[in-house]
């Protein structure tokens, strides 16, 4: 089996075509979740799914998993991604986990060659988070991890519901939710990151996914003149916002490691040179895949601000805008993944994902894994984002190695 | 003399009259310099002037003067301010100046005392500098600091010129500027902060004005993906601006004094929660009594945004938004200002301006200083400013007894 080789010019075809849904200037692609180019762009992946002999199944949040029956009957070996994007999005992120699980399938319909399981290539609806929150809906939903009514509920941006959505779509299915049977699931996915670029490695063994603490600080000082206040009688909400930011890279420099912190939106009121802000909103990004070293994160930068309020005499309130625990991928999964791109003569490195995946939400209900081939310069969700074409074609290969593997 | 008094309700009067021009909602003014309600503002106090007796001049930038003859021909002991306000401005702030001025000179009228030396009182073209750059623009060629021509083609912040502006509402006058004869100034100003109120004292005996040093730092790094990009692959613009917008702070409490350190403005773009910014722009605004004390704290902010960038990797460059000098007002006018204040009843404290003002520019030709007047929580350039009808008594009557004993 190892001469079974996936056809790169056909998975490049197919990434291609469904890139011209939505196509946006620069390469890209705007399909968010479950608009009109959504719609468009599942039915062709619909259509190519038939063609390819699969049997194709909607479920009540939209997710199609199309199935090749294997040898014997029991749970699939799974493997898939989404093809909803951003606004401004690229190509590659989660179109090539769908697309590559057809090439998988193709490969081994062209080889003549059946599984023993079955093998099952699936789509997640709205992974992104970028029209309806949360992120990684479908494959929340699908494991069970949220409530279908309440994701049929969900309000976009535009107010509109996940419901009428998906009914205007035709993507409203009849499949039931929250207990599926799936015996292990492999996504590829880009790494959306520049580590492997950087480092000059082909193949990322995903061994799980960060966790992620969003936190919105709201500072309330006290607006003056720059000049005639002295700086003991100030409550300057500017410098309690600059110093709690600037004291979150100390978080994760002192604990180092895979701690990130990032202060990625900062705004200041009434935002004049010669004035005292009265007013501060910034955000705190903290990812780890320790939970523990992560929560310690949190406590510091808390703290601090904390401190900051009570030396300044500002107000700071919070909100958290996420919280999810790291993920810890199956073992054997990225032992595998490893194991099979060394024996291909790829380099390869154990990572975690710094982004969410709907592989992680697969990992409530099966042994799970990931993927990872290099983004160049680390663009992502940027119509430049960008893999090269022998970095596509060495993880869809692996894809198809481990999934039959797995289906052995 | 010491029984001459000003009339505290008159005063008033004017400054209520005065305020109609351009009133805007929470009792405060918008007359930006040169608008058309600047050109009805300054009808009305030329009006005063003119019933009051004074002989009015304007000149070619503008300024009003209107002087009341001496027994002896001479320079006279001038006062005054300035009328125009920013877009969202008080009623105070300027206007008390010059409306205390005429009150001077309504006082001494009714009593039937004529001094020795001339006295004088005027308002100045666009002090606040909200519509024409630089701020204090009348008083700065008045005194020779600024050519005219340079200040008549001054585009403001509408694409039209000073000098069509004046024409406009009839105030380009012929009188010409650069070589004024004043004998001494002393202006009467809400202090324009909160010490006075917070000290519980009445009389501000103000010893000059501190020196200004703004400079805007635009800080370029790289964006990236908030969760895929490790901590020391980082070229983030948004930690950059806000480790020296902390440091800023740092220095004010290293130097100590009289030091003072504001950013008041910040944008980071993108400006996104998970997206590491690619550029920040921020303001630092740094004063000081002390000229060398102030270019220490300019060498300091300097030198850490030199080390940040080269630690972070970040390009930061700069450019000045203003650069003013300490100015120190006369000493003797200063302690007359102190003890006649005490021995008038008042409590009395030297203290430097935070803020720029007209009399920093008189202060080039001959003696000059300043006297403040609480102003409530120092709310300034805010239509709530607001100084108690007992303060603006007392600082009234100590305008009139210095210029009373100055043209003696």
């Amino acid at each position: 089996m190892s001469d079974l080789r996936i056809d790169l010019p056909r998975l490049l075809a197919r990434i291609a075509a469904l890139a011209e849904v939505g196509a946006i200037d620069g390469g890209g692609c705007s399909r968010l979740a479950l608009t009109d180019d959504d719609g468009e762009g599942r039915k062709r992946v619909v259509g190519w799914m038939r063609d390819l002999g699969l049997t194709v199944s909607v479920d009540a949040i939209g997710n199609v998993v199309g199935v090749r029956a294997g040898r014997e009957d029991g749970p699939p070996v799974m493997t898939g991604s989404h093809i909803d994007t951003v606004r401004t999005g690229g190509r590659y992120d989660g179109n090539l986990g769908v697309l590559a699980g057809l090439e998988v399938i193709a490969a081994l319909n062209d080889a003549g060659i059946v599984t023993r399981r079955p093998l099952a290539v699936g789509f997640f609806t709205n992974e992104e988070g970028a029209r309806f929150s949360p992120d990684m809906m479908g494959s929340l939903v699908y494991v069970g991890g949220m409530p279908l009514d309440d994701a049929l509920g969900t309000v976009g941006i535009d107010g509109t519901t996940v419901s009428e959505n998906l009914t205007r779509i035709g993507f409203a299915g009849q499949r039931s939710v929250g207990k599926p049977d799936v015996h292990a699931f492999v996504e590829l996915h880009v790494e959306q990151g520049p580590v492997l670029e950087h480092e000059g490695i082909t193949i990322g063994a995903v061994t799980g996914v960060q966790g992620i603490h969003w936190t919105e600080f709201t500072v309330e000082g006290v607006s003056n003149h720059a000049g005639t206040t002295p700086m003991r009688m100030r409550h300057d909400a500017g410098y309690a916002a600059s110093t709690i930011a600037s004291f979150a890279r100390e978080v994760a420099r002192a604990l180092g490691g895979a701690q990130l912190a990032t202060v990625g939106h900062v705004s200041v009121s009434p935002n004049l040179i010669n004035v005292i802000p009265n007013r501060a909103v910034f955000t705190v990004d903290l990812r780890n895949t320790d939970a523990e070293v992560l929560a310690e994160a949190v406590r510091r930068v808390f703290a601090k601000a904390d401190a900051v309020a009570e030396a300044e005499g500002v107000r700071i309130t919070h909100r958290s805008l996420a919280d999810f625990a790291p993920v810890q991928f199956d073992e054997r999964i990225v032992a595998r993944v490893e194991s099979l791109a060394r024996a291909r003569g790829h380099s390869v490195r154990r990572m975690p994902s710094g982004a969410g995946h709907d592989a992680q939400m697969l990992a409530r209900v099966c042994p799970a894994g990931m993927i990872f081939v290099p983004s160049v310069k680390g663009l992502s969700h940027n119509v430049a984002e960008f893999t090269h074409d022998a970095d596509i074609d060495a993880g869809a290969n692996l894809l198809l190695a481990i999934m039959t593997e797995l289906a052995a």
